[in-house]
């Protein structure tokens, strides 16, 4: 690939870290091991890493951005910028577009989905931020709303304790980090295994990833997903589904799913996103 | 088969009744349509059916013995029995054995499952009446705590709202109707999948079946399961599964389960237990 030359400083992570996508099921660890904290911050360049906060979807984005900004100092982290977006318009001021791009690790924290899309969706600093992501230059981690964000498709909200339906889950259009993908988040922890069946009925060819709270959906550049941390990462795989009644079925009616493939990873374990199976 | 002579008078269904057993996963309609009640009413011989009712699993016997006798007296049985057995001796009482012989169609009430268990297990009318439901002499319905007994093993009660552990489900052994099924009930009703996936990871040779509220797996003969009701029946069947860390996991720790399928039925799908796959 041709690297395109850019009128602005472009920091990338030292060549001798590999940049990732850490999709994390919210409530990840931030006092003890911080076991996946402290994965993307060696994943954005350990003591030379750069980091940016994006603190947008929450409500209190100060307070967050503080928290964050204060455990990558005690890690180390080279420097740390909290990048504190309430407007769309932010997003396309050229000062923060400069400061983005000294970034090697980016972290999107929790809050809604939905704020954190309406701030960033389209806008050139998101259209930038996934490229460079893409070409590997820096390591992208969300979480809780964060990683909802990651697909093409995203779940805004949903219920439980109901059979699949189509009005449990209330879909949108997310950021397309990771656009096969379709992340729940607070997975087993919120019973959300009914709501992420009927995202993927909707959208068969897609991979569902239910991540728990304190774990981790480690994506590599070339497809594998690491599951790391206390939980589990489901695989909702549709992709030999021989028969559903969606979209035909009424609204609350339940959803048929025949043939899909499921699996439970734990910490360690590996999956192929491109092969779509477990990798032993 | 050759049919056993018994010294007691045997009361056979009409012989153009096809005999099944019913696993309801509770809360069935009882007012309304009465659409899962009335099939058992129908596959226990219709006007001519005689109905035995265990009300065992429950702590008020009499009261929800009465209903359903209310019920199926509605429907138009031509005789209904309550069988109020509280204590375990009385399952060896001649007389209820006699009974229960002149029976069509039994229907066990919910409840507590354990409770059901310990008064029924390996009882002569217990064995003689699960003899009898195998040699296609009666249809048996079981609803709830009353579904729960079905299999060979069974789900005693556990948890939610965790990922899938060895502490989420206290397992049992249970009634063997369905020798080969695992029967969790109220399932996405009260999110049950992870204490599903948690039984499945100890016995996985065994089917997983998770049925929501009002809604039923109705077992024919020759081994196929007809899903009937207004919410869903899903299986889980692990015969693929290609690695867990199960047993060696500690109680509290995740579980993995790699390559298992899922199945989601609705209203009027089938799904043939011998060769584990869907039926069109």
């Amino acid at each position: 690939m041709i690297q395109v030359a850019s009128q602005i400083h472009v920091t990338e992570t030292p060549r001798f870290t590999k940049t990732a996508i850490l999709v994390i099921g919210g409530a990840e660890d931030k006092v003890h091991g911080r076991e996946i904290l402290h994965t993307f911050f060696c994943r954005s360049g350990d003591i030379n890493a750069r980091i940016g906060i994006i603190p947008s979807a929450s409500r209190e984005p100060a307070v967050i951005g503080d928290r964050y900004q204060t455990i990558f100092a005690e890690m180390g982290a080279e420097k740390i910028q909290v990048f504190d977006i309430r407007e769309r318009e932010q997003a396309s001021d050229p000062q923060i577009q400069k400061d983005m791009e000294e970034c090697t690790g980016v972290f999107m924290t929790g809050g809604d989905q939905l704020r954190l899309w309406g701030i960033l969706a389209e806008t050139p600093l998101m259209e930038r931020l996934r490229h460079r992501v893409w070409r590997g230059e820096l390591t992208l981690a969300g979480t809780s709303a964060g990683a909802a964000v990651m697909g093409h498709h995203m779940i805004a909200g949903g219920g439980s304790g109901e059979s699949p339906n189509r009005s449990l889950v209330d879909m949108a259009t997310g950021l397309g980090l990771i656009p096969e993908a379709i992340v729940d988040q607070h997975f087993h922890n919120r019973n959300r295994m009914s709501r992420l069946l009927s995202a993927i009925a909707a959208y068969p060819d897609k991979i569902g990833i239910g991540i728990d709270e304190d774990t981790c959906a480690l994506f590599e550049r070339d497809g594998i997903l690491n599951a790391i941390g206390k939980g589990t990462v489901t695989i909702v795989d549709a992709c030999q589904l021989s028969r559903t009644n969606y979209p035909g079925v009424a609204a609350t009616d339940p959803i048929s799913l025949h043939n899909v493939s499921l699996h439970v990873l734990c910490h360690g374990d590996r999956y192929n996103m491109k092969e779509r199976s477990v990798v032993y």
